[in-house]
């Protein structure tokens, strides 16, 4: 990694908040339920030792003008003094990790911490505990090296408020606020409770450090608040600041549901007198928190590539309560559907290990709200066989719930992005609901869904083939929904090679993993009827697979369409399986060893420049296709290398810089994590979650 | 008036809201708290009668992709259709009034309803009636004239959204909503329950428009919404629309407060509903109101000026509770500084007419959080003197209220712009409140604030001079506030003409208003030693006025500094007594005649181009300064001929009509009113409330 300047999402779980650093300009800091960073100006800096009338600040910042010609039209200088010089890149460095993002620069330091911790569920948590695990804050500590300097210094944390809505304010830190620090409005406040500190507000950064009159630090129209911390001469000095976010009352339309957090505090300022009340433990946590990626024998790309996917993750979570009950939210990065079911299978493998609870949620409200029943054609034809249960696309987006069985995103008479997805959701319900009862044997769930599951194989079912004798285990009829359109993969956005539903070999690998699941869960809860004919369903799968390959040895994209297309996203279904805990299911050299080795083959195929791989070593998902998905990626490197056993060698090592390279592009560096890259640009789902994929390669012993 | 495309306000009273239409492009819509025009492309049109694939649209919108591309990266071109067409020109007719906007071309026109009402004390109103006034809504009437078309064609309205935290949605109207329409978060609806009629959301107009299949009108990812409603052939058709603005739970920082519409609504589609089930009633309402400007006898561009000042006037208007007692605020347009007092001050001529309350109320929060203590120095002393009560400049900005005792915009230290202005606040308190109890008669009040107005006397007269000898009923400390710096006039950004408070012929004559307010208040309510002092200082203050009369016959800005500079503001504090009825004081015939005669003189010696008027007849506050201020020039005009008895003649036509003229400037159009211009272009104060001291116009008899 040779760049250090990107952005990364700091975030407390649930609050869909994030302090978004590390581009440089006014590109990051504090942002509530928006859809990308909040293009604020963050100053952080240090007076300098030599010169006390300039004052040196990491990059992350614009000049912005003084603000007053708005109140004095007739004056024309900018008044601001020039006293604020960006540090040197190459004299800063970094430090990233899961629990903490440390700058440092000079005898300026500052580390952000954000613990990651399991969610317990809200439903069966203790109170007190809940409360930390979801308190709406970050830390955000500064340290300055003052020992070699003779007169005091002033260091400064702050930023320039960009709400629409509500103004930037200040808290005196006296007996009338709580702590000493800057806020904005209603929904933001960073706070402090150390000694030695001021807080003000200015048109500028510079006005608020050349201020010599302490009451004149009050003014209220400066859209900039920085808190000021002095650093006697000759001492070092950390300051423990904490930034809240906060949305009261009703949080979203469509359901009627309020931030969980909100439970626990009744404003932003409670929410920042706990953390400082709780810093030390809230540190040692983020610092644990390191611990995910850290000493897990991964690369050093690797590591950075699971640590910015997770951070990015909980920036899109959002936990809310409605009618007493808690709700579930992964928002969808820039576009911000909320629950996107093709995104929460894949974040399934982060969510079983972390908080299965929110799985479960999950689940309960596809069922109940975001369910729907169809019929089912063969293409080009019109009339109707019977369909069955499946799931939307989503629930909704930006805070908006859909009305109960609809999505955002489904439309009809379309065969490309924005038709329907009915089969994809459906087996993600399966895929996620089996895997929630195999990993924690929650058979009171498995009870309560008896028929959801039974209907949902029968609606799988039903989507092969109406006659039984001609079933192939496979997708072979849309959605009455689609209305003579075709359905559509979560590669919504690429060309038949991924994007179409029937005959996919992508979804046909994920609807073999289901039948998998199924059978072994329907045979564990007793169910030896539904065991069976998943068991059959999976055979014929399987078979179908097998003849599928071509004369070179892989299964083109479509099956059985003359399709010279080839993807890797075959041998994506395979880790569900692995997932769920049946490794038996995905040994090669087990009962599946013959679609396993053919899955195999497939890879090793395919998986050269020209095909599937890009110039500079990076997977290239399709052959026919520029646009490759990093969260899928990091899911078939772990299946290629874990289950199908290829030995990535020299070429894994080029592969994962290639994957660093691209997030770290200039271009693409400012979105935190993405996941569309059209040949290393970010061009689609940008500031996005779905990155947690990549978690899978820290599950694995530590060799 | 030859321009029509200028952005009007159109306010519900009380819920700092507005739907802003008329400048072309996306410069208008639905904005909530916002400090200028919400910028949304606006949809309103109709289905080309000869061509029905072509739809003709008023010009408040602008091509905006297809938005599909985040979606779909890989994808070039723009498919949006180009079915949109602007309406000509020379085409459309608008007839704008204070209750109504009616905007027409070809077959289609609209009406935006907005009554104005007197608000009725929240403490003493009956609850159904209160609710019926401060109701967030206002009206949109569509008309379409198909009778001369033989196919049914198509009307519709909408718009874009820019909410960074919410997404567009829509309403069914069927039995799941209340009504048909669309929609904003939890902020914004428009519905109607007219027949006929669908919603539906896209990523642009045209692609709702195209939309072929009614399911898909429900695409969520849209960020355009409209309401499509359809007329038959050979039919004339009128949709009623509502539209509601809401926001819930807490509103303000700094003081806890709600809306005081959530008292009677609990959600935008309340609001939405309320409004449509009593529509005739806001609508007869708001024809009324046009009789506000109408029928009074007076000029064309004066009825223009009029209503637009009161219509924006009502954009910033924000009437909230706490703790169950209403709090009145008048945001500073696109200052959004709360209860500016030296606005209020003038808008007072305003609230006298319509809610008297209003003034006791921002009187009262003046009193109990926003008044302070000083003492006084004169100019380049450092021995300090009693001063004694003030009041700040603000209650706070962006509704964040300040700590008790300070505003957002005074700082120590300065001269100038930001300077303390209080003496000037002062005085404004003494106004209001005198000009309250004289108008309403409201003993009770006075007497619970009987030592705040024997405090606010002392405090002027110890600002005038500590030795009684050298008293001149003018302002001749400073504040100990300033630290050495001056006091400053809401005149904050001219030249010291207007700008510096001590000795300032405006403020002074502003000080001889409100002595004479106070010492008939004082006789009426039988303190007739206060009455006298009152009296006292008023005379002193005349003496030393009509003693600083120049050679040339006008009183110099500065008294007694050797100014030249001329300003017709010196006149402007006669108003005050006419206000409270006190007509004999202001009687140029009467007891104060010698120093009515003399700034008669003043201003008749000044009115000329060179000195205080502009080239193209505007009138020029300060002789130095090219920035002057509608507001206030409107109050010196009535002042000039209805209380100093100048005809004004063929000057008085010319000087409206490049007031109007700066207002209609597609420079300064978009913002509504604006108050401060500098040489025919608004350069500050923009989206401004102070223009209703035109309404003085209003009062006279019609002549």
């Amino acid at each position: 990694m040779n760049d250090i300047f990107f952005n990364a999402h700091h975030s407390p779980p649930g609050a869909f908040a994030s302090f978004t650093l590390g581009y440089k300009g006014a590109k990051g800091g504090f942002g509530l339920e928006l859809s990308s960073p909040a293009d604020q100006s963050v100053f952080i800096g240090l007076q300098r030792k030599n010169s006390d009338s300039v004052f040196d600040a990491f990059p992350f910042y614009e000049g912005t003008g003084s603000g007053s010609e708005r109140f004095d039209p007739e004056k024309t200088k900018n008044d601001t003094p020039q006293i604020l010089n960006e540090f040197t890149d190459g004299k800063i460095a970094r430090d990233f990790r899961v629990g903490s993002d440390t700058w440092h620069s000079g005898d300026l330091s500052f580390t952000i911490y954000t613990p990651v911790f399991p969610i317990p569920d809200p439903l069966s948590a203790d109170p007190e505990e809940l409360k930390r695990v979801i308190t709406p804050a970050v830390l955000i500590e500064i340290s300055v090296d003052n020992s070699r300097c003779s007169h005091p210094r002033t260091a400064f944390f702050g930023f320039t408020g960009k709400d629409p809505y509500s103004a930037m304010r200040f808290y005196k830190g006296s007996s009338e606020d709580p702590f000493t620090g800057i806020g904005q409005g209603l929904h933001i406040a960073v706070g402090t409770r150390d000694k030695g500190v001021l807080s003000g507000l200015g048109f500028s950064a510079e006005n608020i450090l050349t201020c010599n009159n302490e009451k004149n630090l009050s003014f209220g129209l400066g859209s900039t608040g920085l808190i000021l911390m002095k650093v006697p001469s000759g001492e070092k000095r950390t300051f423990h600041l904490a930034a809240g976010f906060f949305r009261g009352g009703r949080a979203t339309s469509g359901i009627d549901t309020s931030y969980y957090y909100t439970r626990f505090f009744k404003s932003v300022e409670e929410v920042v007198s706990h953390t400082l009340d709780n810093y030390e433990w809230y540190r040692k946590s983020a610092l644990s928190s390191d611990e995910m990626t850290d000493g897990k024998g991964l690369s050093e790309d690797r590591r950075f590539l699971v640590t910015h996917a997770i951070k990015s993750y909980y920036g899109s979570t959002e936990l809310l309560i409605s009618e007493g009950k808690p709700v579930w939210v992964v928002n969808e990065g820039e576009y911000r559907m909320m629950n996107t079911f093709d995104l929460a299978v894949d974040q399934l493998i982060y969510e079983i290990e972390m908080n299965p609870w929110t799985v479960k949620n999950l689940l309960d409200q596809y069922v109940s709200r975001y369910s729907y029943t169809d019929k089912t054609r063969f293409p080009g034809e019109s009339r109707e066989y019977p369909g069955g249960i499946s799931f939307t696309h989503d629930m909704g987006v930006s805070n908006h719930f859909t009305r109960p069985g609809t999505s955002v995103y489904e439309l009809s008479g379309l065969d490309s992005c924005f038709s329907y997805m009915t089969h994809e959701q459906l087996v993600n319900w399966i895929i996620c609901a089996t895997v929630y009862c195999l990993r924690t044997g929650d058979r009171s769930w498995f009870e309560e869904n008896r028929s959801v599951f039974g209907n949902c194989l029968r609606s799988m079912i039903n989507r092969d083939n109406p006659d039984p004798l001609k079933r192939r285990g496979i997708m072979q009829l849309d959605s009455s929904l689609t209305e003579g359109g075709a359905q559509i993969t979560t590669y919504d956005s690429l060309d038949p090679s991924l994007g179409q539903a029937r005959g996919n070999v992508y979804l046909a690998v994920k609807c073999w993993a289901a039948y998998v699941l199924m059978s072994n869960l329907f045979r564990e809860m007793g169910c030896d009827d539904l065991s069976e004919k998943s068991e059959k369903q999976a055979s014929l799968n399987s078979a179908t697979l097998i003849g599928s390959v071509n004369d070179e040895g892989y299964i083109p994209a479509i099956l059985e369409e003359d399709s010279r297309q080839a993807i890797i996203s075959a041998i994506e279904g395979l880790v569900f399986p692995w997932v769920a805990g049946l490794t038996q299911e995905v040994d090669i050299d087990g009962r599946n060893g013959n679609l396993l080795k053919v899955l195999k083959k497939h890879l090793e195929v395919i998986l050269k420049k020209g095909t599937c791989l890009f110039d500079d070593g990076g997977w290239k998902l399709s052959s026919t296709s520029d646009n490759s998905w990093l969260s899928k990626i990091f899911l078939c490197q772990f299946v290629a290398s874990e289950i199908l056993k290829i030995d990535p060698g020299e070429n894994g090592a080029v592969a994962d810089a290639a994957h660093v390279s691209w997030l770290l592009d200039n271009r693409n560096s400012y979105y935190a994590f993405s996941d569309q890259i059209v040949k290393g640009e970010a061009r689609a789902s940008k500031y996005y979650p779905r990155g947690v994929t990549s978690v899978l390669w820290t599950l694995l012993p530590n060799v």
